[in-house]
């Protein structure tokens, strides 16, 4: 695999080779196509017996209505005979196109609900890989896998009786992911695009702008989003960028109380060198709180216009199957009227409010707890060394950070696991009120355990120089460590110790290729790049104005960031799932409610600034006086940010006016529906 | 009149004495009945002459197409000629009922949005009566002759030239309204049926519950809203009303800081005998925030319920005509395909920002100057009075008053015309958009100059002894003179002067029945209805805790207000027009904000009452200590608030399904439709 165009050899000689008689035969004729493109690699576990290969594939290829997926699979045909490499028939790729809602291309231009009996109105309906994108026929694929559902009692050949046993409805592929028996599923690379996907992305040609619809078509909705969001917040990054350059290094000390003298000359500051002064805390603060919501409501019209772009808005996941994991009575659905698990809203509400908000809160507290200890301790402790100052005590004194540390890294490992377990007890209906509510209770977590030491000494310690040297070094830390980290270890790994292995491999068949491709890491998610520009936005937003370089370093971060996170995904993982999505999700909402904090804690450490209070001293205000100030101040401020969202509306004009169109057209259909139905009967 | 039958009679003998040959012809052969029923009554200017009154006949009886409104008129036959009844055939009546969006029962038991096409599938529709409100049957009516344009330019007949000049498209109604020749139009009372809803509603037999439906079917949306309103929240008010006196009477000092004694007998307390102890004004603050949410939220949901009941859950007005008095450059509407006036959206926020909030601000800050005006001069005069001991003086004391009211006064009114004329400029397409911006423009005059001098005491005075005299005075003397004025006075008026003019007409033909319906005053609106429910919800959520028995007295006060306001409905003031709407529109977000600021209110509150303070001083804490520790509580009880708004759904999970159904329905449909269609034409 050293050279990048042998393996989509391998992938068309699969076809070539092999030849359409290996794969599995088409049940319908108009699905009927010299060429098959191989979407999906199953990697079975090595001691699988063949009876059990032979009837997981007979499964993925029988129809639907036998509980099976109706798609076409291919035995891999390596020596191990551990793999199954799946393709979809074009009736299966269009079926579930209008059953996700996806939106295409009609032949009037507008994007519209797909819908397979009007098929042959939308644009490219005869190529499926110009119809749907790469990322959709794969996701369409796994869609169909994980609905595979056993339709009555029975054991899955080869596998003893208390793992192999299925009962009806059961999901067939958790089961078996389950038993052991499925190590892997991943959707296969095509080399072809990802090089040229590659050149535009991260290759030192291109040092602006993102291939965003390139991204999208190969590696999907979520995926996309991420980079679009990362996008649009590094450009939004140039303003409190160049604010930040400009108070730092042209406005060291203009005191706002010394009078109102505009002398080019800097006076020399009073304290000392790097303290920003009142003017700068203020203007900070104040543009800071305003920069976020405007960004944040920009961002809004950006991902609705994608959104449309992309073919997403319409999706109504309410209406689909269930997501694998979801239990409860089987019933007849009162919206769609089929035959699926119910659960009722109310007792997935009662779950939540009784049982998973308390567990969140419990472990909250104990995070603050554990930082009371770490500070009781480092204080006794400190006090024992100078007591005695002995070699025993001294080593002692590192042992509160150890220990907090230790309890720390604990504690996040068994919360991420009760807060997995608290959502799957929640029983949602949809995968993305599933990852909503996850997604929520991890958040919760990491951003206490993010700020809680940030906001401690900025609230009750009111120590602002350890604040903004806290903060520097975590910015410029964190930034280090984690380009080290997630970018130049596993790019020498990737090019030293793999190659080895590669070269072994190289005169292999082409079908070891797809072994290669499914032997990388999984993606480990987009958790924690979100949760990364979410701190980052955090420091900017929260604390920036008691650092002012926070925006120029988070822009360059931002900028590598990019790259590497490309870089990352294209080479050095295997290649994942994503499903198309409408928006970020709890994201959205994570960076709103941290934009609505921000104007808080801005206002606070703008009080807390010596400066101010120097300030405040001289006018003869007493604290209270001032605090009241404070407050008053904030309310409006935060009546101001109200204002400005609601005044800013969340998507553009033109996004309304489709939107509106198609409720609409709906409309007028649902009316005349019956009128037709009853003519075409008469 | 003086008996209750006779009206009746009335509106059935003009259909009999004048016989349906008198009526307009009926256009299509379906609406062909033999009883007619007259619904509107429009009065003209006596000096109009016949040839004018003759074309608006004319008009109101022509096709749509024709620019007209298609709808039934009579001459009316008195001796004046100054009156023309109009009625409405059956077909206008479906296709207006379509054109809205209004459910009605559908075979299957839902509702369902009404369509023209698929009329016999509907229940009850081969009786209008039945199918369509009293009320629903008139607003189409008054939606019909709203909606007549002139095709071309032309001339009013009998006008002269400068007001007879009518442009195309000009709204001909607005004209004739603008110009003089209309008077007047309004639904015409059906006396049956009001005495029958008078006796559910008001006898002195009903203590409890209102007939909710009959007061939806005779006076339609906006008016049952509202009554449904204000039933929910008098029954919500037990709860605080119970806990209020309670509080007054039970728990007079059982003081929190003197430790937990729970002695029954309550010790005699320290300061004056109506001062709330520590813990009553905390439980009253919590309870209140609490209570206002929850209160809310489940009005809400109650809202949602009644939406469905009265099928106007799927009214899409900005798929309708424009409102009359929106005007832009004509255009294809890129929705809906129809030519249309378009204003760009971006243009009206722009008004919105750019005039209308600034002249707003302007306003309210000459309110505010107002208020220190009065301040200052009152300490001026009184300083001079105290230092000369006059006459002359003392007549002067009551000048800074006098001049506060006269200068509220005039502002007030003045305000008024800039705010219709701020709303008129911001050119809105939907009615529901101009009155919630009208609205909104004058209730937060309203409110600030109702809570302006209330705040001020008790943020800036900080005295809250005069806040709690000014609260029970408020509150008694309000009520004292709402009743007064709202009821006794035009009960009065209605019993002994207008009986006698009455009985004048007692011998006069029928048709002078209708001619005394006109000649009541017109209904004022509900909006001082609103303002008034709101103000006391702000006396409640904002302050109660200084004043406990504020929801006992407003309890009070609402049970005596639904039937007097229901007695003025019916009796005292023409039949109104109520659109049918699907909430209450912006008086929903109004208590939903002044329930936020409670929490606000109620925290500074207990932080300014002298036993918290007491209580403080006592623990030894610094004053900006305590108002650090009030600003945590604060955030932290409005975050409450907001997970409790979150955890309670907006709408019950029947109504919830319902409309998802709708929304399934609709997609299924769109997708069918073209290929139907295509069928069709095969």
């Amino acid at each position: 695999m050293t050279s990048q165009e042998e393996p989509q050899e391998g992938l068309s000689t699969l076809t070539k080779v092999t030849g359409p008689s290996s794969w599995s035969r088409v049940s319908c004729p108009c699905c009927i196509s010299s060429h098959i493109e191989p979407l999906v690699l199953i990697q079975l576990a090595e001691n699988v017996q063949p009876i059990t290969k032979q009837w997981i594939m007979s499964m993925i290829s029988a129809p639907v209505k036998a509980g099976g997926a109706q798609l076409l699979v291919h035995p891999g045909e390596d020596m191990k005979g551990d793999m199954i490499v799946v393709a979809a028939p074009r009736c299966t790729l269009l079926r579930v196109t209008e059953d996700l809602g996806l939106c295409k291309t009609y032949q009037d231009g507008n994007m519209t609900a797909f819908s397979f009996e009007d098929r042959d109105n939308f644009c490219n309906i005869d190529n499926m890989q110009q119809f749907l994108t790469l990322a959709e026929r794969q996701y369409i694929v796994k869609h169909e896998l994980d609905s595979m559902r056993a339709m009555e009692d029975q054991r899955i050949p080869g596998i003893p009786a208390p793992k192999g046993k299925l009962k009806a409805r059961e999901s067939i592929l958790q089961k078996l992911e389950k038993a052991g028996v499925i190590r892997n599923i991943t959707p296969l690379h095509d080399q072809k695009l990802l090089l040229a996907l590659g050149k535009q992305w991260y290759s030192h040609k291109s040092l602006w702008g993102q291939p965003l619809d390139s991204i999208h078509a190969y590696f999907g909705g979520t995926i996309a989003y991420y980079f679009s969001f990362l996008d649009f917040y590094t450009l939004s990054l140039f303003p409190p960028a160049i604010l930040g350059l400009f108070i730092t290094f042209f406005l060291p000390s203009a005191n706002f109380s010394n009078g109102n003298k505009t002398d080019s000359e800097p006076t020399l500051p009073k304290h000392d060198d790097d303290q920003p002064s009142v003017s700068s805390y203020m203007v900070q603060a104040v543009f800071s709180m305003l920069w976020s919501t405007v960004f944040m409501e920009l961002w809004k019209r950006r991902s609705a216009a994608l959104s449309y772009h992309w073919g997403t808005f319409n999706l109504a996941e309410q209406f689909q199957e269930p997501r694998p994991g979801f239990h409860g009575e089987l019933s007849t659905n009162p919206v769609t009227g089929r035959l699926e698990p119910l659960f009722p809203e109310w007792k997935r509400r009662l779950r939540i409010g009784v049982v998973s908000v308390p567990v969140v809160g419990v472990f909250l507290g104990l995070v603050v707890m554990g930082m009371a200890g770490f500070y009781f301790f480092e204080r006794l402790v400190s006090g024992w060394h100078k007591a005695s100052e002995s070699y025993f005590t001294a080593v002692l004194l590192y042992l509160p950070s150890i220990a907090h540390i230790l309890y720390t890294n604990v504690l996040g490992n068994i919360y991420r696991n009760v807060a997995l377990q608290l959502t799957e007890a929640e029983n949602h209906r949809e995968a993305s009120s599933f990852d909503y509510h996850h997604t929520t209770k991890v958040l919760v977590f990491t951003f206490f355990n993010n700020f809680a030491v940030l906001f401690h000494i900025a609230f009750f310690k009111e120590d602002l120089p350890l604040l903004r040297k806290r903060l520097s070094s975590l910015l410029i830390v964190t930034q280090v460590v984690n380009q080290f980290t997630e970018v130049v270890v596993p790019f020498l790994v990737d090019r030293f110790l793999t190659s080895a292995d590669r070269n072994l491999k190289e005169d292999d068949p082409d079908v070891d290729h797809l072994q290669a491709q499914g032997s990388l890491p999984a993606f480990p998610g987009l958790f924690a790049e979100y949760i990364e520009l979410l701190v980052q936005f955090g420091y900017l937003s929260l604390f920036s104005c008691v650092y002012p370089l926070t925006a120029p370093l988070l822009l360059l971060n931002n900028l590598t960031e990019i790259r590497t996170d490309a870089y990352k995904l294209c080479k050095l993982f295997n290649k994942p799932f994503s499903a198309p999505v409408a928006n970020m999700g709890v994201w959205q909402l994570a960076f709103e409610v941290l934009s609505f904090i921000s104007v808080m804690s801005n206002c606070w450490l703008l009080l807390l600034s010596p400066q101010v209070k120097e300030l405040t001293e001289d006018a003869g205000l007493s604290s209270s006086k001032v605090l009241v100030i404070a407050v008053i101040v904030e309310h409006v401020l935060i009546m101001v940010k109200m204002i400005l969202a609601v005044m800013i509306p969340d998507e553009p004009d033109w996004v309304r006016i489709k939107r509106e169109q198609i409720e609409y057209h709906s409309m007028q259909a649902l009316k005349k529906q019956v009128t037709l139905s009853t003519n075409v009967n008469c």
